[in-house]
């Protein structure tokens, strides 16, 4: 007998990230910003006239996206916007990946991916990273129905510097090439001047981590015309606005306010490398970050079990349950007084070990 | 050869509605409220603590989702949040429109659902509606991969009762079916309650139009829970966070502000009785809205000539080139001001006309 549930799709759910209520946690589980947003973005939220939320948002954020252009040095026809850089990346794949060859991605990236790819029936392959966590080049060779990398790489936190990219684009100019910067701004190389040699080359990137704007939802891709609009043209055909008047309107003031921008992600780099410092001093590895989270382990320490030790103390940081990395902790990188704190409890739990 | 651009997906783009920048234009061509969002939003907006902006929003948005719950008196677990009703409905059509059977709905309806069903490669076939623009329910027989209905339609603004979709159901019950309510606050019988009775009933609705909130992008759907479970798992696998943190707050306010949203759709009802009548005067055929828009035709005029004046007069309503409704206009329910100009330039029109 026929029945509607038959043709309810199966899909195995994405978890997101733990999210917690309490306010009294050290929430370095996310990689959110530990700053808040630029002053300015704030007052374009203030001056912000809410009468005007009775209106639809302009359905190409025009606003926004000359912004970005400036920003990047780019046209207008170059940059496209979306609801976050997972909705960016998500019509990305409807728009460029639909080859009967896989697409190609390492085995250690965003889980995201191989998500999307069931999700959308785009066939997939992994290859995987070397013993030090690398992406290596040269496996990217093989006829594809299209690339995806972040770099840097998450959550291995390591960035490759513009060579790699040049590489890749080289043996890779039959496919779509999409380079994931959500991170690069925290001292990664970003590859958006390849975009006007390389007409295949789409880069993503987002507001959600460099420019402390997680809660509104803002993520681009910059790309050459040819890209652009086809991504256009699939977004049209599913949701004309998907960014809306307030977002246009802060994301603005926050890509204008360079010097907030500057000064945060200096503030970020500093802590970074004095944490990774305090780690290694523990007999932690970890891994060289061009991110704002550090990826590391402990020869001597089950990572799961110092993962829970931290929750448990109000410390939430990221246990991956996964092949390779199963006794890799991911930490994101707070204030120095949280940093403080975290250091605070690790030693505790080093303490208990070894007694 | 091959190229990266074989696979490039090609697809004709839905083209929005024009938005002019133009600020002293009468603007009733996208159906947006002509009053401002609840005071009550625009508090909550003026009192969000922009600094939690740094954090994501909550993956499933439950407060918000509480307050609808409250508002329609389902379980939480009965509801789902999107980034405005399109971005619901198509993520739906991704859920639940999984048959070789094709889909079902109107020939003249809201033009999404065939840019829906290209997109994602879902077969529909059409029902014409009946001479007087009303939806036939003894077409919805005959076995089908899924049926949507706009209730009130688009853009005809007719609504139908609870017979009628209790109708649909009973001949339904192997298929899901989808009422998108998005007009219905202006005078439509929901059929949220007809949920506890039908499982396979999905009702979608949207802040865009009664809630004057079109700027933020929030759109729902209230079902059983074997609904709004596949939905939340193919959302889960598209994109986590897709109502930003400053709409749920809004949104929020919004709900709980019944007073305002009565007086509001009080309003808009009584400009629309008043306009209506004043169009019959002038020899208009006017449907009977439930909504907060006017379809209209006139057997003495063409209704694209009136468009194109109406709109060279700074009045901008909607015109659609279509078959059956070629000589028919859409004119959004603006306040009794925007009407008297609209109605003033209609006059002048017909003047024209008869010299």
């Amino acid at each position: 007998m026929n029945s509607w549930k038959d043709n309810l799709r199966r899909i195995e759910p994405y978890v997101p990230g733990e999210q917690s209520q309490d306010t009294d946690i050290v929430k370095i589980n996310a990689n959110e910003n530990p700053y808040p947003p630029s002053p300015k973005a704030i007052e374009a939220l203030q001056a912000f006239n809410a009468d005007g939320l009775r209106f639809y948002p302009s359905a190409d954020a025009t606003p926004l996206k000359a912004a970005l252009a400036a920003y990047y040095g780019v046209g207008i026809e170059n940059v496209f916007l979306g609801n976050g850089s997972d909705d960016v990346i998500a019509l990305s794949f409807q728009a460029f990946f639909n080859s009967d060859k896989p697409i190609v991605f390492p085995d250690i990236t965003y889980s995201f991916y191989p998500v999307w790819c069931r999700l959308l029936s785009i066939p997939y392959r992994t290859y995987p990273l070397d013993d030090s966590f690398r992406i290596n080049a040269a496996d990217y060779r093989e006829p594809n129905g299209g690339v995806i990398l972040p770099n840097p790489n998450a959550p291995t936190s390591i960035g490759e510097g513009p060579d790699f990219v040049r590489m890749i684009l080289e043996e890779n100019q039959d496919s779509v090439v999409i380079i994931d910067e959500a991170y690069v701004d925290f001292g990664g190389v970003s590859s958006v001047p390849l975009t006007k040699e390389y007409d295949n080359l789409l880069v993503t990137g987002t507001f959600s981590k460099s420019r402390s704007l997680a809660g509104l939802r803002i993520g681009f891709a910059i790309g050459s015309k040819a890209l652009i609009s086809v991504l256009e043209a699939v977004k049209n055909s599913y949701n004309s606005y998907t960014v809306d008047s307030l977002s246009i309107a802060m994301g603005i003031a926050a890509i204008e306010d360079d010097a907030y921008f500057q000064s945060t992600v200096r503030k970020v780099i500093a802590t970074r490398t004095a944490t990774t410092a305090a780690l290694r001093e523990r007999g932690f590895t970890v891994l060289d970050s061009a991110t704002n989270f550090l990826f590391a382990t402990h020869s001597q320490c089950n990572m799961r079990e110092l993962f829970e030790y931290l929750k448990a103390h109000k410390v939430y940081i990221r246990y991956f349950d996964l092949p390779r990395i199963d006794n890799y902790i991911r930490i994101s990188v707070g204030t120095d007084e949280e940093m403080a704190l975290f250091l605070h409890w690790v030693n505790e739990f080093l303490k208990e070990k070894r007694s």
